[in-house]
């Protein structure tokens, strides 16, 4: 088994898709152990650490990475099957932030009104019992929820040139943050650069739909994937597969058009994936599709069209990357 | 145990809330049992009855009412719990129609496009198996997909004078067409005029998430409804409850206003169930919640914002409607 | 010279558009002569009168109406010209107000954020220098700025049997809050319902495009209309004519699609009245219309579609009614 | 006078703002001229040269630049005077194109119809009248259209270390499409990396209120901008600046946000400029602005808010750069 294990020095990591160089070379059939920082940067770490006073703007969102998988061309698909993500520390933060999420003026949805209160939640993460500890900062709530870990932001170099801030969701992938990017999902990236270049980082302990208030339960993790190519399929946008469901996602604003991206998508990779025309394929993915909220708090929009793979006759798609990610996946963690 | 049955006459129905007499009256603690047709008016039955030919604008999505509840006013809440919902034939129908959709061209977003091909789908209904049966139009394919019989309009009428097509969903509720409107839940919906004047109707053998195609599996339904009072208790907003989750929703455009509306309701509602300050009853809503789609085709989008009852340490709410009016729709079947 | 004068009695005012009965007949050809209170009914007159207070928000934006067109049917179009449009008091009002407005949170872009501070702002208005004074409140800033007076409201009873509160612009006219809607240009709306039932109101000295804060130099009018009937022919959104230009209207949410419809309105009428083909009349219109915003802070957003008649080649629209109107409109001023 | 004159090579014209060194430096005060290609790379030159045959998708909308101002620091602020924008051909072209502009389906407005048709249309550019002359492309319509040029696509470097596709616009300026950036006008740009690193292109020798089907009267140009240095003045957005108005501009989606962006930044900035605080200058800012449309068919929409200097007492900004800049054209101009 290829095993690659890499935990970027400070300086290393990444704070946009596109404009840097690789930091490793990646053969397809790799299984890749990194480390992520947190959304913060790790800087964020009592109450008092307003990220505002200890963040730059220019420095939040870092990404582990970029990766070059070995022969990925442009018109290529990267297949990423996330194995397992772990959190790092025994603590996670989650913030209010000035001017950022989805119940407050923005930059974009500029109002008149001051920034709401910046403040600072920290939660105990307890791995044994699985779950994140939720307590009030102005009155004495407290109340444990489930793990359910995740990526917020995997992606790789978008195309034509550009080079986009971490924080953007866009058809190169970014910071989607959905919560269906767990451990057992794989996700496919269309190539538009040699190399593909892909990224990973900042990790969520769990995080509601829609990530309303900007930010998830945001923690370091140590996670696991495996790498593979798929030579001359292209991918318009970030598909995702897991032992149950084929998903779509787009990213857009506003966010009906995130929708009709994601249900485009699905509608017409069903259709050829089961021979129906595009009408039929709407109409069953109009019955059987489910749509789960990924971001309405970034700078695009996110939202997942998912339908269950028996209800288009349990397609095999990627030329059935995801069942052999998984299956190098469990002969890894076997293997630990 | 108070039991009211009414099946409208053809004539009887309505395609507006607000701007009609009631049907009947209701007192609170009552079981209504009605019959809603499809929001066809049950003129679509074969492959050939293509909407746009055989219904007028008109005469689209009809309901069952409206109903007069006894002794309410505005400021009170309505509590409807839906004991079950059955669909009332073998067979039901979805459609393409021209300009309606969320993958088409519609009279608002007014693009230079022929319409997309209107087609009918019939689906065979088979109860004792749960499934509805879909079958493509252009192949071979068929699919078996489970029941979830849900209603996707249900409210009252408008506050200021106003009526409203049926087709609209806004804060008096209206085509919300949310899955979470099934077998199970109770909705409050906040008075505006004398009586409340509720109604009830488009029901959906199932539907997926957003009604992508504009229709769901529309079938007539025998739905039953345990009905409340609570007095003086204002609803802003259609809110539901199960067994297991508190929900609010919200009906706006673009599709991001609609989640915010929802999620805002949630987060001071569940502030005001807590104790939570607002930042932190947003925080936990951040974490916690779910945010499933309604509808991303009617005149207004509609998203539902849900969070388990258990996170919020299970509170009562609206005088314990829920649990009550469960209790009698566990009765009126036991008896049945 | 068929001249009939109307001055609503405090409770003969309308606050919906639709679900009243006709407060006079008015025979095509009529010049008509009405007072219009300002939205707050006149109920803020001065700096200490902060709307909140004094006004009901169901008695807001009261409109003069609604007037039978005899002989309107639907399928027909209403014509009115402007003939005059004069500020009825030497004050006007401007205020914030609560949750309204384009920077600032609303009922429906629901953040966490307080109200803006609610203020007023009394205008004087001086007829025979053609000038309104705006005051600041916070320092000693004063500027005159010129008169231009325009009705925010303008409608007709809409479709299927629907109701709507005068502040909601939508197909059926209301408030749509273009400046655009001045002396010297004639509407035409699409009857719906017999008599067409139309109604104005919402007078405004002046306003800036968007109306941005909300409300505009609120001014009660008096106004001169002449009224025509334009059997036979049908009109989907409200259109404009001035002796210079065609415009289409549209309102909607989000912003593009109010640009949207007026622009596909633009084109398709356009191509009607040229023999251009559809993308012949896009191509002319990309390149010579103007889009002169209405509102950005009511229920529904507003945009107009305008292009200089010289353009198409002067058609005649509407059977000639504007110029017609216009005639007739300065035979009454003649007259007086 | 410092004048530098640069045509770019086929191969030296930039596809992005940021992500490629200068091809010039220039100090303020400098006269430049340059030379522009049209946003087809001149590609399109008969009415059967489509774009999506002729052109790449990633050789769209070539600019001329980027310029390194010498001296210029993040902080800083760039003014560009427009003294003459003089088409550079007897013809020019306009086009649909697949999937792009407002009244037609798009990558993100992703909807199941087909494209329409991709069409071109040439014009006769006459100088010396002063006209464009439109042509019918399916019936023999002609018409004149006055010239105004005006360039599409004028800005800097990105922040936070983004490339950004010439087509988009954002805080960065981009391709915002608005008429108003014609001769006798200084944008301000703020600086975000060393030198700034200004280009320029995309010429429309005219172009309607939002170029609704995406494209507008695309023209190489002969350009002559003044450029100056504003030190330690910082500019959020782009703002423009001519003999009668100040202006702010936004881009975003929806539609209205790049609304909210415009007029919040007006509103501040008229704050700041009249010592009338946030509220005051919103209310004027209501009743005495405009608010001209720029593009409504990029991946951000772009919206200018202007207010006449009158209205504020025509106050000084960017220490007079205007006036200084249209002196030196002038002086230019005449020593010509």
């Amino acid at each position: 088994m290829n095993v690659l294990s890499y935990r970027p020095a400070p300086d290393e990591v990444s704070y946009t898709f596109g404009g840097r160089p690789a930091v490793r070379k990646v053969a397809p059939g790799t299984i890749l152990e990194i480390y992520t920082e947190d959304c913060f940067g790790g800087r964020v770490r009592t109450l008092d650490d307003l990220p505002s006073a200890v963040c730059h703007l220019s420095s939040l969102n870092p990404v582990t990475g970029p990766f070059h998988v070995e022969g990925a061309q442009p018109g290529d698909t990267i297949a990423l099957h996330f194995v397992s993500i772990t959190p790092a520390r025994d603590w996670a933060v989650s913030t209010t932030f000035p001017h950022f999420g989805a119940l407050t003026r923005t930059q974009s949805t500029a109002l008149l009104h001051p920034p709401l209160e910046e403040r600072v939640w920290r939660y105990d993460i307890d791995l044994a019992r699985g779950v994140a500890v939720f307590e009030a900062r102005r009155s004495e709530f407290r109340m444990e929820l489930p793990l359910d870990p995740m990526h917020g932001t995997v992606g790789v170099a978008p195309a034509a040139g550009e080079a986009r801030m971490t924080i953007t969701p866009d058809a190169h992938g970014g910071n989607m943050d959905t919560p269906e990017l767990r451990a057992g999902t794989t996700i496919y990236l269309g190539v538009n650069v040699e190399g593909g270049l892909f990224a990973i980082g900042d990790g969520h302990a769990r995080q509601g739909h829609g990530e309303v208030c900007g930010t998830a339960v945001e923690s370091a993790m140590n996670t696991v994937v495996a790498v593979e190519l798929i030579k001359n399929v292209a991918t318009p946008w970030p598909r995702l597969e897991n032992d149950h469901s084929l998903m779509s996602s787009g990213s857009a604003r506003p966010l009906e058009d995130a929708y009709r991206i994601s249900q485009h998508d699905l509608v017409t990779w069903s259709a050829t994936l089961t021979g129906l025309d595009e009408l039929d394929a709407y109409q069953l993915v109009s019955q059987a599709g489910v749509a789960p909220v990924g971001n309405v708090c970034d700078p695009n929009y996110t939202m997942v069209a998912a339908i269950p793979k028996t209800y288009l006759n349990s397609p095999q798609v990627y030329e059935g990357a995801h069942a052999r990610l998984r299956a190098l996946g469990q002969l890894y963690l076997g293997s630990a």
